[in-house]
């Protein structure tokens, strides 16, 4: 039998605080976008349309004593090629974000560390039994000549009533190493795993292909009959 | 084994005849609403737009001999900030009405109580195995003064064939003490959890970042090729 | 390890031929509705609108041996009362419609008997492990003095390899007496428990509530903070 | 426990050349669709308008060593019979395409085989436990005189970590023998089952069912009551 107060983590008005800040850092990291667009060949991706794929920000934070991460999804983006179709550019992922604490109910969002699941990453997340463990590293510059100087690991461990999410940061360049522990309840990583169900079709883009017939059936006519072809057999 | 008779647990009438109580009172609490909106501070977020987000009434109710329970998806509301960012205003919940049979058929709408299932609540609920209770206790003066003054405490306990949901609300400012409880079978609780598993990811306002992409890849022009950005590395 | 060879249960043209005799006794039943419309008070009700919520035709169906028997959810139809508050007029249903076989690939379309899943018997259904068996009983003259004359039974019964899904339908007025059984695989029951997982949420109308803020959420104008109001406490 | 470093399969631009190379050959096909619609009376189905429903191009593909799979959502097409009622033409499915490996992060596009998925197949890869094996057999031309000539076999097995999936095609009349096999992780594995249960009431075109009344709700007019009809019981 597990038990559950509920507690604001934040006062109505700090939390404001902290998403205003974090709305007008959003505004920097679109700005930095539109600005470089003009010189990159990214003109036509959705994302650089306003950045409109951030432009709702409605997390799910698991504030504990020492740190804090949320999760909220960042959508694919699609580029039209000059044959017509629409093809994923940037893949989708289940942003997680990481804070310390810095005293009663504030997170430190400067320090913040971020990682990015994939795909095949939040497939591991929703599958995962009451006794699982897994871990995911990634490694932005594994195909250059910087291969291995940064790492970030991110660990998932079962404990008696939920999990430890944790997220490690080396940084050899820096010199740095940062660490995050987050106890996570049995509950709190339901409501991980049915938010990041629920995402993972559209962090794919599936969405998008199941939407667009939507779109067309209003506009079928009558008709007599019509050949079936089956695709499978098509090359 | 489990056999399941289908009654209707209202007749016609006296159904619409409820609901029709139930939204004259809606619209009382949406005029309450807006009449206080002109001296607030909150004429921008939705909800005060008309109170349209309970615009459509469609519970699922658990009728029984001694009490009834329904449920029902609150969505969350909105604020535009400043920066232009759209973050949540009111958290979303799934909203649970108790009512006390006050005979055949009957029920007292008058004292019912209330319970807003908050987004974690809702994941040990729908988390629950068949042996599993959970109890969750709120608090609306938890941060005053008056903190422990009023309690609100939910349990769900299983029984042979499904499970207890009872609700217990002791007021000590009015001296009230007030208890229902609700016997539901499994295949009840089985529609609980799927209606709240589907609305979950809504509560917490992931559906509306993952739509609003719909609305813009249509206007996707031809390229040639783009940067691929990892958002995952940028601060 | 189970196998699974696909073969069509119809060829092409005489399942046209089929489709074509559906729909054309759908649209006796759309006109009989239309037409007493003008005598009834259902004048409203999304219903009576031309039977749009029948106009797209995409069952899921078993065929066996003896008997074929196919799924189809029926969305509810919603009234708006006089204080303009929408609700549930005729409840939604998973509806089954069983045949009895009449030669090769040829079913009895005449003598097809119907059993509407409320959504209370679908989480019945969606809930059911691989030991598990299932009754309902429905009577259609429950609340009158023909109470118990005609007996509808649906019975979902496991085997080694999946279920039968046997309907019995007993007429005492008529005097008739009517049996389909339908053996189903694992895999064809993995498509039925999907696929009414899916519809429940909608047949239960949640996703005309969920559905609802996505048309205002652009009107949002910036603002500068809100209170928080917590409908839990409301009455 | 298990672990998952993320690489990227393909670079940037060898992966957008693959994606340019898919989309000149859907247009391909595309364009033959097309030519061949006026002596074909396929002229009034949804696919047939521009080939849209393959217009957005975003499979799940799992590489490895010698060979790969993707699994992209095929949505079904539909016709109006003269009725007015809009009827499944083509039955959708999953489409999985295999290719061989030729080299590193290079697979031959040209020999590829395809195996559409139906919806109970896709019931069968959903509901397998981790010990569970299916095997799926394919044969385009069962009902013809060439029965037997051409036969695809799909097989999913189980492996310490995840499941083997394999293709072979045997082709009597070209005398070619094509055989495929991927070794999937127990997390790729997760994507899979989510992401077909996501499109499952798709490709059976259920969304199409309860994505009309949203249309039609809006158009709602106050009214006092309404009759409450029991579809079940109608002819």
């Amino acid at each position: 039998m597990f038990k559950l107060s509920r507690m604001l983590p934040l006062t109505s008005t700090s939390r404001h605080r902290l998403l205003e800040v974090l709305s007008s850092r959003k505004v920097e990291v679109g700005d930095r976008l539109s600005h470089s667009a003009g010189i990159s060949t990214a003109t036509n991706n959705y994302a650089a349309k306003g950045y409109a794929s951030d432009r709702i920000f409605a997390p799910y934070t698991v504030y504990k004593g020492k740190a804090a991460f949320s999760l909220i999804p960042c959508l694919p983006t699609f580029t039209k090629l000059n044959s017509g179709t629409v093809v994923v550019d940037r893949r989708g992922s289940i942003m997680m974000t990481f804070m310390h604490s810095i005293g009663e109910r504030k997170y430190d969002w400067e320090k913040r560390q971020r990682f990015a699941l994939s795909a095949t990453e939040v497939g591991s997340l929703i599958t995962m039994g009451a006794q699982d463990s897994c871990d995911f590293f990634h490694d932005p510059s594994m195909l250059s000549s910087n291969a291995g100087q940064v790492r970030k690991s991110l660990s998932i461990k079962p404990h008696a009533n939920g999990y430890f999410v944790s997220l490690t940061v080396v940084n050899n360049l820096l010199n740095t190493n940062d660490y995050f522990s987050v106890p996570v309840t049995t509950a709190e990583f339901a409501v991980m795993k049915t938010a990041c169900s629920f995402a993972l079709p559209h962090i794919m883009g599936w969405d998008q292909i199941t939407n667009q017939q939507s779109r067309g059936i209003d506009d079928l006519q009558a008709k007599g009959d019509s050949k079936v072809s089956d695709l499978e057999w098509e090359k």
